[in-house]
């Protein structure tokens, strides 16, 4: 699997002339290469594929599956920059044009990578591997949909606890124990957890405030499993009876991310996903003050492409998993965020398959 | 405070023969303008500093306080990157030459960035805010010394309870969950918990294996605090009696970190406090498979400057804080990490200052 999608790239490097290329973002190496030891660079090789490591990668933090066609390469010197190695290899191999990832190399280390290899012409990768990755497979839609049980898991419990007095950074705290003990890798980007005036807030950071009756409570989290990130975020009300203005504003957060989930099919522009959601909250006046984007791609990072963006450009696939996650702040009052994973589907295996099932009903806790 | 930092960075800009500067690196951002909102970036201008930003800074993740020497620029377009706008700022002031740190820019970035001012001459500002942030001063020292008591505290509580059965990866989240519960912002770096066969390892990410009677248990953890960050690393037996090799290994650690603290003082070589330490372990026979390093500075980041490694070029000053942690793990034993950090000071001071209390002695728990 990791030698075809490596095959994928090669392709691609040939195309633009380049023999051999060096990727050094993380989650693209990992991609590639099955594991991604700390600051490991794989260099697709004219002759032969290296995974190349500052030391012996550790086993436990990303399993090591040896593979024929990936060799791993060991620096002499633990300080040396495994790109520079690798630079250094593919004009071993006889390279004369190798491409980089500009978009994640700072200025300093293109520069080492020039020098350690002069007769190497250095070109631009691109997204390339990002882009390969847009598209899953189901071997890595069903690590996003366990993922996914685990963080319905958590919220569960959460929402069967005692909540009134706690604060929200004790929550948050909570919901990523529960993210372990379920057997995520670990959270898949810092929980939030937001009370009162703070809820509604997109990636709001848990405070010491405590949540209080009345309060609307709105948590976002979502858990890593084998290296794929989801997503789920729900916002309850706290106390018996939700007051009028907070079911106004949730059926109409609510009614948005429908609208964005409904849009979602092969061949449907980003942009229009995003425009189905945004105009149900623009047209009743909440235009102002929207985040840039009604979602994301999700996977081996928490935010990948595509973004579903009023400028965005392109269309969806099927296998794309997504987030759908309007919301709405009301300054000093609160507000609403609703937000689920889902993979793009056709409409002949069912339409969009939602991967975080909590209820979306309007929970008095 | 940081209109003063911001002045002496000035100073060696103009040394340099640049007008303006772009700093992009958070951690040198928050150091130079007291917040670093996410994506901002500072500019330090010909006529005025500016803290840029894609959007409204969140107060509670990182409070802004008004100064009248640094205004807030908030760009129109929230897609934009406050790098380029920076650039394009810089040259509105009418500066000629930008100084960018080119070791964090990517080549993609630094591009955009040149094709927005293409009459700005962009040179590099090297580690400059780095080499700034080396000595603390003791609000600095304070917000670390904070931390420490937080890990400390973090610490000794989870030594009181019941251990034998747990996994590793409960008791880290345990410790990370005291940290927060004593005011810690949050963890200064993910919480290392180490058993069995695992103690002893640099940074082992926390797996499902339970204490066993008989085991040695490593523990690393940190508090933020205001953005400071320290880190404390312990070992200990579980069970009544530490067998005889356990005991030898540990006294051998010991002593080595014991020489690698004492070796700290102004004026010292980094590589001889190095030395120091690493003469203890390899004299011993352990030389071979020690980590490259014997410590670091610890401050806004958890490894910053300088290294205390072998090659590592300098020396220590005053009212620096560094780590001191070497161990030694046997593969398929375990073994022993003692980690302090200490503050250098003169003798006449009453030397390094240690901020980690907690006790050394071997304990059985």
């Amino acid at each position: 699997m990791y030698a075809a999608r490596r095959d994928r790239l090669r392709e691609r490097c040939h195309a633009a002339g380049s023999a051999a290329a060096v990727v050094t973002r993380p989650a693209n190496v990992r991609y590639l290469a099955g594991a991604a030891p700390q600051d490991a660079v794989l260099l697709l090789g004219r002759r032969q594929d290296l995974l190349v490591c500052a030391g012996p990668p550790d086993d436990r933090a990303s399993p090591w599956r040896p593979d024929d066609t990936l060799a791993l390469h060991i620096l002499a010197e633990p300080a040396g920059d495994p790109a520079v190695a690798a630079a250094d290899l593919a004009a071993a191999q006889g390279a004369d044009a190798l491409a980089v990832e500009e978009h994640h190399l700072t200025v300093t280390r293109h520069r080492a990578l020039a020098s350690v290899a002069p007769r190497l012409r250095l070109a631009d990768l691109g997204g390339a591997v990002e882009q390969l990755r847009v598209v899953k497979d189901e071997e890595e839609i069903s690590c996003l949909r366990i993922g996914a049980e685990i963080a319905d898991q958590a919220l569960g419990e959460l929402l069967e606890s005692i909540l009134v007095g706690r604060t929200e950074r004790h929550l948050a705290l909570e919901l990523e124990r529960r993210l372990v003990d379920h057997g995520a890798d670990g959270p898949a980007f810092a929980t939030s957890v937001a009370t009162g005036p703070n809820s509604g807030k997109r990636a709001h950071r848990p405070t010491d405030r405590r949540v209080e009756e009345g309060d609307f409570l709105s948590v976002c989290l979502g858990a890593t499993y084998r290296g794929y990130r989801c997503e789920i975020g729900r916002t309850f009300v706290i106390g018996t009876s939700p007051a009028d203005w907070q079911i106004e504003l949730y059926d109409l957060v609510f009614a948005a991310q429908r609208a964005g989930r409904e849009a979602l099919a092969p061949g449907v522009a980003y942009r229009d996903v995003d425009r189905a959601a945004r105009q149900v909250l623009d047209s009743a006046g909440y235009g102002e003050g929207l985040v840039a984007l009604t979602g994301h791609g999700v996977g081996l990072e928490i935010e990948e492409d595509p973004q579903l963006a009023p400028a965005a450009m392109g269309k969806l696939d099927a296998c794309v998993p997504v987030t759908v996650e309007p919301g709405v702040h009301l300054p000093g009052r609160g507000g609403v965020r609703i937000d689920d994973t889902l993979v793009v589907r056709p409409e002949a295996d069912g339409g969009p398959e939602l991967l975080t099932i909590t209820t979306k009903e309007l929970l008095a806790l």
